[in-house]
């Protein structure tokens, strides 16, 4: 029988405040396994700390603070990156072979969207093209829903955006209070969402409201409506309901407004100069809208993706599961494998867990099914509430407090020896 | 015997998480002493609601739904205004006595700050200059904790602010988990937190460590530092530590780069152009801090004020109290008192609830206390986090949730009939 092999698991891109549950799903899978995988290692922050050896070594951790990764949002416990291997960096490629040589890694994890698996794609057909004996394995998260394909057959959902979505449900629940409260002078709030490219984000804020009481807008990137349009849509809802909820994204086209104070010569969000919300918010403004009131709004930042109480069970349980499954498909169907979550028909959620090819998952491009754009353009149908609900699940998850904070998992940094030479990722060098 | 007399509870300025909870106490109170107290009514959008006689029955709504505003965040109830009548603005007050007269309300209960007791206040003595027996009580609430004077004689804290602070507390250690997982690419993180005028707000942060173990740099509006001292703290702890969290009120004064951007000719915050978060990100960016990485930022906004979930324990009981205090002293004491919190000396967190002259808390301006911003004028000091850490309590609020939305009271907007002829309030006049 072979000896074990050490593990390697590592986090890519952004947060998720469920990304911890898989890496916990992964280190306690490997552990039921004794005789497949050896020492699990997280890479700190992501490829980057396997391309500079820094290797946290997880087995040695105390249970307690590994169950606890279960509810620790966002990637504080092991790091992510937002490095990217360039095509043709093949030092960086052949380093990620040479590190997992020395220190006898058998076993790669990697946790992170569609780049993520085609980088672990690349790995795999490295590895084989070296004869190095290496199975990796993708694990499934984005909180944007973007990976896979538009027909949800790769997978029907990823870990990380049921809780954002519930996120949405929750704080659009809190700001309708808010802002019912706070007509007549602040009767127009616009609250900017996250996810540049696709709108399941923003769309999740209808799950705040699937009675339609509110009087909610939700804009899309994908609406493909114009500011003028927005503003006749909100002056109509004022005109009706004297006050009116706009939930937009991030990615929202606001033309020419939107571009022209970028000093970097690319559109910026998040810590941009001038965001979607704010041009939104002072060209309302300035259309005079509302006899005595004026737009107020915001942009929900990091929060969404880091809040511990707004996760979904759901998502909590997904995310392990996911971890756990990929670790199953790494002992017994070997290497070039994502886990995937399917859905089963019928009208009860119910989700198998299973998997796809990396190579697929990494060629393919998820767009926000136009089926689900309601007519007008500013509200999502019912079919994507059905599909949407079940991922918040039902309950607030049980974070624990003590002495009135927040006990997340405390990971060491306890990183192993090094055993090779030092080395600058390509992307670094001058 | 005398006949029980009506109620007029009102809310002025901005919401807190638990607003609600002390109008809960009012109402439960007021039927707690049928002898005194009849119908109560809500003015629907606080003094507006007065003016435009428009008064909602609360004494008919649902047991279930008044015992749901407990846990049911910011105005949405009753609504509030930013409202404030004018000096000089003599037929406000005349129309907010005639229509007292036309629904025997003969107790007037207003919760707001230092503004709103001056109302009350003048509201007191006009009803005793017409012969009209009106019994006008405060109820003190701010999330700012800028009510009262600088040596916390007239009030201890303002409840709202430890709801407040609890939310920074918790949403700081979630930022420190996303800093830690995302540097070395984005190693700065910039939050801005409210409170324009007074830092007990951004101070808040500081209970998200007290052992000072995060790279954590918190700004007041008092600090007196400028943008220039800002980026060498920065720089300085990226040195020691790879990245920083920044924590500054939108009151911090960043010079004339605030400024110039304002098209209205005054600073604003939360709804502006440029805010205090963007022009810090950006200056930061600019002086190229951190050799691959880059500042992000976010402005916290409405939700600091309206999150159910973040409102404390302790706040949302102390908030009851000082509604039920207020409607004690209204039926014990008579005209002109606000409720208020003491604080009691000693090491044990123990309050009691007193009253003090509406008049003594108009007049009377807090303070940040000096002594409290630690050396370097980055921190606060542990008399701070004495002060400040037992009201954010122990545990998470119990905030019901129903079918994965969170059940918030649902007010009827059973208006009373109306006995008064139109009333255009005198600032809403052309």
């Amino acid at each position: 029988m072979a000896k074990p092999r050490n593990v390697v698991v590592a986090q890519s891109g952004g947060p998720s405040p469920v990304i911890n549950s898989s890496l916990r799903g992964v280190v306690d899978t490997c552990k039921e396994l004794p005789e497949k995988f050896g020492t699990v290692y997280a890479a700190w922050h992501g490829i980057e700390g396997v391309l500079t050896e820094d290797l946290i070594d997880l087995s040695g951790q105390p249970a307690e603070e590994i169950a606890l990764l279960s509810t620790t949002p966002a990637a504080g416990a092991i790091g992510t990156c937002r490095y990217k291997i360039k095509k043709g960096a093949d030092e960086d490629y052949e380093r990620i072979i040479e590190v997992f040589k020395a220190h006898d890694v058998g076993y790669f994890f990697y946790n992170g969207g569609n780049d993520s698996m085609d980088t672990a794609h690349k790995v795999v057909k490295l590895a084989a093209e070296r004869g190095v004996e290496l199975v990796a394995t993708g694990v499934p998260k984005t909180i944007d829903n973007d990976v896979g394909d538009s027909e949800f057959k790769l997978i029907d959902h990823t870990p990380g955006y049921g809780s954002v979505a519930r996120y949405w449900a929750l704080i659009v629940q809190n700001a309708n209070e808010e802002n019912r409260g706070a007509c007549p002078s602040d009767p127009v709030l616009v609250l900017q969402a996250m996810g540049r490219k696709i709108g399941f984000i923003p769309a999740a804020a209808r799950l705040a409201d699937p009675g339609r009481e509110m009087p909610l807008q939700i804009y899309l990137r994908e609406s493909g409506l114009t500011l003028d349009e927005l503003a006749d849509n909100v002056n109509a809802q004022l005109k009706t309901d004297g006050r009116c909820i706009v939930v937009i994204s991030e990615g929202f086209d606001v033309g020419e407004l939107g571009e022209s104070k970028d000093s970097f010569g690319h559109t910026q969000f998040s810590s941009s100069e001038t965001t979607v919300e704010q041009v939104v918010v002072n060209y309302l403004n300035s259309k005079g809208l509302a006899a005595r009131g004026s737009a107020r709004g915001q942009v929900m930042g990091t929060d969404q993706r880091d809040t511990a109480i707004y996760a979904s069970t759901v998502d909590i349980d997904e995310a392990y599961r996911v971890g756990q499954k990929a670790v199953l498909i790494a002992a017994e169907e070997g290497s070039g494998w994502m886990s995937t979550i399917l859905r089963d028909p019928g009208p009860v959620y119910a989700v198998r867990y299973d998997k796809v090819p990396l190579e697929d998952v990494a060629n393919s491009e998820r767009s926000f099914p136009e089926a689900w754009i309601a007519k007008g353009r500013i509200d999502v149908t019912d079919d994507f509430v059905r599909y949407a609900r079940p991922l918040i699940g039902e309950d607030w998850p049980k974070v624990p407090l003590v002495d009135g904070r927040q006990r997340f998992a405390r990971i060491e940094l306890n990183l192993a020896r090094k055993k090779c030479s030092k080395y600058v990722p390509q992307a670094y060098r001058k």
